[in-house]
């Protein structure tokens, strides 16, 4: 074992953090409105796909889209679990499972639930998702939930 | 600090990491019957027991068992929390929570959740399951869930 | 890169699984009402805020204040997600995303979701936390769910 080889499974973990950040920072950034954070996570050219909730193929495209969801479910909670990645060098690939519950101003509180189907890259030392696209499990209304709190008062760390 | 106490910790965390996507990995095969990922988690010593949904003494018979257990509930989903691994060289013991939704076919839809109560041995450099049980802590009815595709649909990646 | 740089992001990597490893030993210490791993979480100046469930500004404290909440929540489930932890050296911050079921003895079963805001130090080699405070994001009843047994029947591992 020398140290360029320990230095490469090094990178191969930090990268495996770095991943997991992102994805958490993802959930935290909808749950939050965090459009600041939000736009963090994506490379210049880094595409999101929600079917049935809208799309984006750069990330000014992705935050008016996140807007218009805000403003159609003001409460939103993701809870990411299963995260299956894949990483060979500066790129990565990987799923992990949602399970959320939105009030949608239409349809009332459902849960939400499905897998997304993700790509990252490291660039300049930088990991970012280059593409994102959920895959939808169920969409279901919750007839007993109420959400008490809008995330306009929730804190931003 | 010298290269071999490196590479010893080194290994601590990538076994960490194994050890996780062997959990994940383990979720999506039941959720998606995934029957080639299903087999992939196990020593051919492995057992799995599911107090009230059946048991396997070897990869085949796990196989056996999740495939009777995809019969009656077409849908399964399985959202993972909370890991509490002791890893010690290359055998670990661990526990893991559960949230889970099943559309059984004679119960309905029903919330389950419970304690994986875990061991792994890395043998020839791979880590995998030598056993798993299963401690169930609840089991109800959700009157309002409804699951809207089937996993025979959704993608493998 | 030498050794020294090495052992430094070694460092960073183990705090990270250190502190994960302290959030799910929270979790698993209320919902299984484990008195001495709770114990084990928090530097001896540590506080607890879980705003309407009580307060604690040592692991005494806190102890006496869980097991005031045991007797009224007998049933507690915690599933974590969405980790977000800054680590600087020997002090970290941090935020989790919480769902959980109570069953509450007067409101009957609750879901209750939000965001825990903590701090760790690492003193002597220990990372513990400093400080922990919840910031709920919504509590509702859940007339359908039912618990179906007792933390006092869990098996600790």
């Amino acid at each position: 074992m020398n140290i360029e080889t320990l230095t490469a499974r090094l990178h191969a973990l930090e990268s495996r953090m770095a991943i997991e950040t992102l994805i958490s920072g993802y959930a935290n950034a909808f749950d939050l409105m965090d459009s600041d954070l939000l736009q963090t996570l994506w490379h210049e050219d880094a595409t999101l796909d929600l079917p049935g909730f809208g799309a984006g193929a750069n990330p000014g495209e992705i935050l008016a889209m996140a807007q218009r969801n805000w403003k159609k479910m003001p409460h939103m909670h993701h809870w990411m679990a299963n995260p299956l990645l894949h990483i060979d060098g500066d790129i990565a690939t990987g799923t992990v499972a949602a399970d959320c519950l939105f009030h949608d101003l239409t349809q009332g509180p459902v849960q939400v639930s499905g897998l997304y189907h993700d790509r990252f890259e490291c660039r300049d030392g930088q990991w970012r998702f280059t593409s994102r696209r959920f895959e939808l499990h169920f969409l279901t209304p919750l007839a007993n939930w109420k959400p008490t709190a809008g995330p306009e008062k929730f804190e931003r760390n």
